[in-house]
This record gives structure tokens, C-alpha cells and sequence, in this order.
């Protein structure tokens, strides 16, 4: 047995991203500091972001659709337009951020494709991933790119059935315990958990501590290591 | 040679989909009457949509930002925030719009599958052309599902490309000459044109009249025959 396929989650794995939707959502905060306090906004935000995840999906129009709602609820209806046009906006500029790789991606990106099957395993807005993927400059290492509308066990399986890779073949590496690393171990592959200082609260999850399958790394420079030693060894 | 590799289009080609489109439209002209002619509003959402497609892509998500962002212009700012939570409230209606198939759609899609590789590529919302693919009960019927952000010659041809097969060996059958024949005719496949009474502004194109490998019906009844013709033929 041996590890054939790596899959990357893209979004504060190989680049940053949580960091520009904090940026706007201070904006958000501060748009709306005469009506409601920090902590309140936060709060009714992220519940409205969780009331509209079954409808919208993950990305940044559905959660520039939520800031919308919230700024109007919690106004009561008094939010000036000029407020809701300042989000738009800010969504709009999300949608153009600048890509700044996170350390150590390329060269790991590079290294595990010459051996190995890589693909990119990304959730979010379509269009945007694939502008980001674009930008990044790493679009050509990877052998296949699957923009999903959500990460379960389901499917994973159903990607690594149609790359024809047994899950104990294949390996997730991202910095979402929840997204990343639980609904691959559920199906019998490696997860390999790279943490990101910002988190979204809606990511959060247990770590699966003594699991045979579960590794850590704090950053992507050790991954070509951790491959060769798994390969190495009599585990797989 | 052979056809071996069927793609359908999905809105409007399968199921009904410009309708939903269209209804709220009308409501976002209804809720901005006393602001601007209906003519006027058309106009402007239009323009929104256009400007706005290169950020957000195809969808219902940011078919709404566009309404809200045209709101607040043709009011100059004054748009009650009333009016913007029903024109999302309209958006979140369309995300659950029940699946209406179009004549024929279950027939032509089974009898192909039997001896084809049948293959559903759309464009829109990730979660949601998931979602009406679930609903339409046509989901194991395809032997593979292309959700893409636009349709051009290069996604087409990188496609076919993935799933093993010459362009003059897959047709696409779909209600946009834009966007399900011109571009698979351009990269050397077969494109059925099968209109719909309801086609988007932004997809409207110059029927190919002559073009060998153009056809077109009047609805998905003579899908199956075009094929079997097309098989017998000596063209292919």
C-alpha cells in the first residue's frame, strides 16, 4: 500500500483568506457601531451566516448577503442605503484580493506532484476559486481541481472514486479540523490538519487526538517529509 | 466514428429555470414603481447584471446584489430597506423554486444513457445547480456532472479533454446558442439548439444556419432519433 494522492485544501492552506473576510466584517462593525455594539454584530452576523449556509452556500456573495440582512435587522430597517452599497463594495473587493501564498505551499505544492497525485479540494463561490487558483500560479502542478459545495465524507469518497484512488491511498491536508481532516478519516483516508491562526467560528471542531490516520503540522514545509515517512514505514 | 458522449444542458434545456427569473423581475419592478418606468428598470438591471457578471459569475446570489445595487441606484439612495429584504427574501424563494422538467427530459436523457456517456454541464450557483440536480430525480442517469463558471471553447474542450473523448465524438444539446453550441462547435463537437420560449438577454447569439454539425429541435422528443440518424449517417 502506499500513498498515492494528496489533496490541498486551498483557502488558508495554500493561500489566506479568512484574514480579508476579519477586514470586512470590522468594516461591518464599524458601518454599523451607531446602531449596535461589537460583540452583538459578531453575534447576529454569524448567526445569519448560518441560517443562510443551506441556502447559499459557502463564498463570499453569500456572505456579503448576509451582512445585508443583518445590517437590516439589526437597524430595525434604518440602515442608511449608502451602508448597503459600502458592503456591496467590500464583497466586491474581496472578490479582487490579491493572493499571498502561505508559507512553504509552492514548494510542497511541487515537491508531492512528482510522485504523487495532486488535487486541489476547495469549497466557496466557483468563479472565485477559479480566479484564485488562477492568480496563485499554481493551477498547472495540480492533476485535478474539484470545487465542491461542501466537504463530507460523501464527498471525498466520491472524489477519490472518480480519481480510481482507494482512501487509504489518499491524503487531505488543510487547516480545517471540521472540513478538511474528520470527513477523511470517516472514510478511511489520511488527514493531515495544518492550522491557521484565524479560523472561522463555523469551522471549528474536535481534534481527533491518538487517531492512526491524523497528523499535524504547523506548516506545509514539513509535508514532503511527513509523506516520505508514512511511505517509509510499515503502516500503509 | 462514433458519438459516444451526450452533454445536456441544465436550465432551461431540462428544467425550467428563466420563468423564476423573469417572476421576480417583475417584482423588482412592482416594488420600484414609484421610482422609475418599467422599461427604465429593465435597462438599468440589465446593465448591473452585465457589469457585475466578471465578479460574481452566473447565479441567483448575484442576480440579487444586482437588484439591490440597481435599488439603490434608481432610488438615488432612497430605496426603503423594506424593499431590499423582499427583493432577497425573492432570492432565497428562487434557491427553493420547485423543478419543473421540460417535455421529454426524463425520456431523452434514460434512452441516450443506455448506449452513451451522458454528461450534465451547467453553469450558476455551485450548491444550487446541485440542489435542482437532486430534485430532478435525472441525477443517476449522468455519468458525470460539470458545473462550471462559464461556458467557453476552453472549458468545453477541457471537458471532453477529462473524460477521454474527441470533440467529433460528443454533441451538446442545450437552449443557448451562446453558451451550448457555438463554443462546442468552435472547439469541433456537434451542437443541438433546442430554444427555449424564455432565453436571458445575455445569452442571445446568431443561429450557425449551415454549419454541418448544428442542428436543431424543437423539443428533446427527437433527441434520441437525431442520434441514431446521426450514428447511420457517413458524416460520423
Amino acid at each position: 500500500m502506499t500513498l498515492t494522492t494528496i489533496g490541498f485544501d486551498a483557502d488558508d492552506t495554500l493561500w489566506q483568506n479568512e484574514a480579508f473576510f476579519r477586514l470586512t466584517q470590522e468594516r461591518f462593525v464599524a458601518l454599523l457601531s451607531d446602531y449596535a455594539g461589537h460583540d452583538h454584530l459578531h453575534e447576529r452576523l454569524l448567526a445569519a451566516e448560518r441560517r443562510n449556509l443551506g441556502h447559499y452556500g459557502f463564498g463570499i456573495k453569500g456572505f456579503v448577503l448576509s451582512m445585508i440582512e443583518t445590517a437590516i435587522e439589526v437597524t430595525d430597517g434604518r440602515v442608511p442605503a449608502s451602508v448597503i452599497s459600502d458592503l456591496m463594495a467590500s464583497g466586491r473587493e474581496m472578490l479582487r484580493h490579491p493572493i499571498e501564498l502561505l508559507p512553504h505551499a509552492r514548494e510542497a505544492v511541487e515537491s508531492l506532484s512528482a510522485d504523487h497525485r495532486v488535487l486541489l479540494i476547495t469549497k466557496g463561490d466557483l468563479l472565485d476559486q477559479e480566479r484564485k487558483l488562477a492568480q496563485s500560479g499554481l493551477g498547472d502542478l495540480f492533476d485535478g481541481v474539484e470545487i465542491v459545495s461542501d466537504k463530507t465524507p460523501g464527498v471525498y469518497a466520491a472524489i477519490f472514486a472518480r480519481h480510481g484512488v482507494a482512501p487509504e491511498q489518499a491524503m487531505m491536508v488543510g487547516n480545517s479540523l471540521k472540513s478538511d481532516v474528520l470527513p477523511v478519516l470517516d472514510v478511511g483516508g489520511w488527514g493531515v490538519h495544518v492550522p491557521h491562526g484565524l479560523t472561522w467560528a463555523l469551522e471549528h471542531a474536535e481534534t481527533p487526538e491518538g487517531h492512526t490516520r491524523f497528523r499535524q503540522l504547523t506548516d506545509l514545509g514539513g509535508l514532503p517529509d511527513l509523506v516520505e515517512t508514512l511511505q517509509g514505514s510499515h503502516k500503509i
